[in-house]
């Protein structure tokens, strides 16, 4: 039998109704003839709840009972959801992930999965069992300890499971029916892409489009596992929501696929640093042995040995990178006249595989900016993306303006 | 290092503010010496909510999927409290079910515990942990499925550790502080037990004193555990609460502990059954198969070949029994004219381990009832015990009269 992953998120599970409507798609699936892994997350909530209490117990909290508490809410949403499935006559159980096993690394709250024997739920599929429901987000250490994938770790946990049973596609649930070209709430012309190379999801998941996590779109990436993102709240058709795939599985690919922005990006900038051979080592040694999260980085020309140097970082982690660097200084190992937090900035990327074989995307990014009296603060680019840093009053004005200048609603 | 095992109800541990003042009084211990075992309940309200959502989804649900999901309450208690002891600097962790292994028999839903091997806690102590918190209610099968132990199973996991660490005591936290010689709420001269042997504790449990899962006193006699009971809500000294221990251990036993009650008996009453060889193994049988729980028996005297036989059971067990005697008397193989059910019965009794040496006292507790105008519909008796049938009516007023006829207020 060919196997299919189906992964629902929180909204999806959120009460037994929904549980229900859930159950009724994957029944539609066992009916075509698949063997069906479900992968669930805790009930919309439950999680918060959960990491509030820990939070509150103890702000400094072990990690270890961290992952034992949080972890409760997926059995639950596994365990009923294996229920509803009985009561609609198809054979299903639960498998908590020391269960089956998921078997991680011992970083705990972000553990990486590290293997799934398929044996165990085969051998039920072999004995007649159509279903087997898995509690996302959670696995066990070699010390036998229960661990967490880290924050919307189901969507790794289901990528895991359909590259270790070699499914023919891992289907994501969600509250939404697929990838956009840009976020629909901020551009109204935003388009529903039928399909997304994998590169390109990874840019938009890093950039903040809050669809899949980043690990599972390289997990899916590395063992070419087809994903598909799709709404829970819809009839849903085999052609339905948006498929992540391989980029020759991709008929015609267009120079841009999406716009992606991000509010949580801070600029920080380093006045009159001396410059000189190995000081831009020692101020992002400085930052990354702090846990500063670096994006951008830009240096000015220098005047009279002296230079500015700009970068970006998650806004929650300014107070902590001011903290490095004014420490930093106090060694006497780096000199600076200031440090400027700017957090009244937001990036703006575009995104695309065609970029590779068309030139001029950056320049067009520019001129569409500059048209709309939109001043750049940083640039940074990949092969397949440019992002700039821009005021954030101006966010919105610049999506809808460089959705309409690489015609996006026109994408499909 | 001597061993302690201290179990804290769902009322006990029903916020992070109760968890915090539960694992004060661990502290208490672990300052006097003690290794301790923590039981936790899940926090009040939780497993109802678990078990409400289970029945909803699936009325005849597989309890191998309800143990699944209603277990989970606990491992959330079990992990906060490790992180509260953790924040007091005592070093702690928690153990789920699976972890310690608990090992029990595949009886989902009322398994049975078999075995604790004590190793890996055992080498945590010895490492310098002073408290395993380990989530009680729940075990694993041979098949490496969760297993519950029934409602109240917490406390049975907590005598389950007491035997298998050889623990010094097994302190019981609840919302009472301590065994009562009856309800106060029903009689106001109640008092509160030093000590009460476990043959005592076992009718007062199974008759309705709900302090103790039954099965929990079972054990603790079975293996000499010293069981106590107090409230987790007032400071405590090492004699507070009500020691439920060995008949040798009490110095002078009452002829009577306690008064006992229960509203939820029905008085069932087959009219006119033919009085021949057999016929009472029919209708306990046809009774035993369906599950009825058939408590106390009387058969009249036979009148012309047929007799009247009334029996006892719970009265949510009412209908199923009325089916299986009909469905018996379908069959041809028993025959009767009626069946009557009174649900508007109470079944009050009087307990004692004196009683054994003691003769008179079944006597003096129908003249009691005799004096109060109370009639008695069906009685039953134990060495340690004699119940009574009465209408529902009296019962508070039987009590309160037994209780006064056998000095109770003056029990210590």
């Amino acid at each position: 039998m060919p196997v299919l992953v189906m992964k629902f998120g929180g909204t999806s599970v959120a009460n037994l109704d929904r549980i229900r409507r859930a159950a009724k798609r994957v029944g539609v699936e066992v009916a075509k003839g698949y063997d069906v892994i479900v992968i669930v997350s805790a009930m919309a909530g439950k999680t918060n709840e959960l990491v509030g209490w820990v939070g509150e117990t103890s702000p400094l909290y072990d990690a270890r009972e961290y992952d034992a508490v949080v972890s409760s809410g997926e059995n639950v949403t596994a365990g009923l959801m294996a229920l509803t499935l009985q009561e609609m006559d198809i054979p299903a159980r639960s498998w908590q992930g020391w269960q089956v096993p998921v078997k991680t690394t011992s970083a705990h709250s972000q553990a990486r999965i590290e293997d799934i024997p398929p044996e165990n739920i085969r051998r039920k599929f072999d004995e007649g069992m159509k279903v087997a429901v898995v509690a996302g987000f959670q696995g066990v250490s070699p010390e036998g300890r229960i661990t967490t994938l880290g924050r919307g770790g189901s969507d790794t946990t289901a990528v895991a499971f359909a590259a270790a049973f070699d499914a023919e596609r891992c289907d994501i649930y969600t509250d939404v029916d697929g990838v956009y070209t840009t976020d629909p709430r901020i551009c109204a012309k935003a388009q529903k892409l039928d399909k997304i190379a994998f590169e390109e999801m990874l840019e938009l998941a890093s950039l903040g489009a809050k669809v899949l996590q980043t690990r599972s779109v390289e997990l899916a990436m590395r063992y070419k596992v087809k994903l598909r993102v799709l709404s829970s709240f819809e009839e849903q058709s085999d052609e339905a929501g948006t498929l992540v795939c391989d980029e020759e599985d991709i008929m015609e690919s267009k120079v841009v696929a999406g716009v992606a922005y991000s509010r949580d990006e801070a600029k920080m900038t380093l006045v009159s640093v001396a410059d000189r051979p190995g000081i831009a080592a020692t101020i992002f040694t400085s930052l990354s042995e702090a846990g500063v999260n670096v994006d951008m980085i830009v240096q000015n020309i220098s005047e009279e040995g002296r230079t500015d140097m700009t970068f970006s970082c998650p806004t929650d982690q300014v107070v902590r990178a001011e903290r490095a660097l004014a420490e930093t200084k106090e060694k006497g190992v780096l000199n600076f006249a200031e440090l400027i937090a700017d957090t009244d900035v937001a990036k703006v990327s575009v995104v695309g595989i065609g970029m590779r074989s068309h030139t001029g995307v950056a320049a067009k990014m520019f001129k569409v900016l500059s048209d709309e009296g939109i001043n750049i603060k940083v640039i940074t680019t990949s092969e397949i993306k440019i992002s700039v840093l821009i005021d954030r009053k101006y966010m919105e004005l610049a999506v809808q303006a460089l959705h309409d200048a690489f015609e996006l609603e026109k994408a499909v």
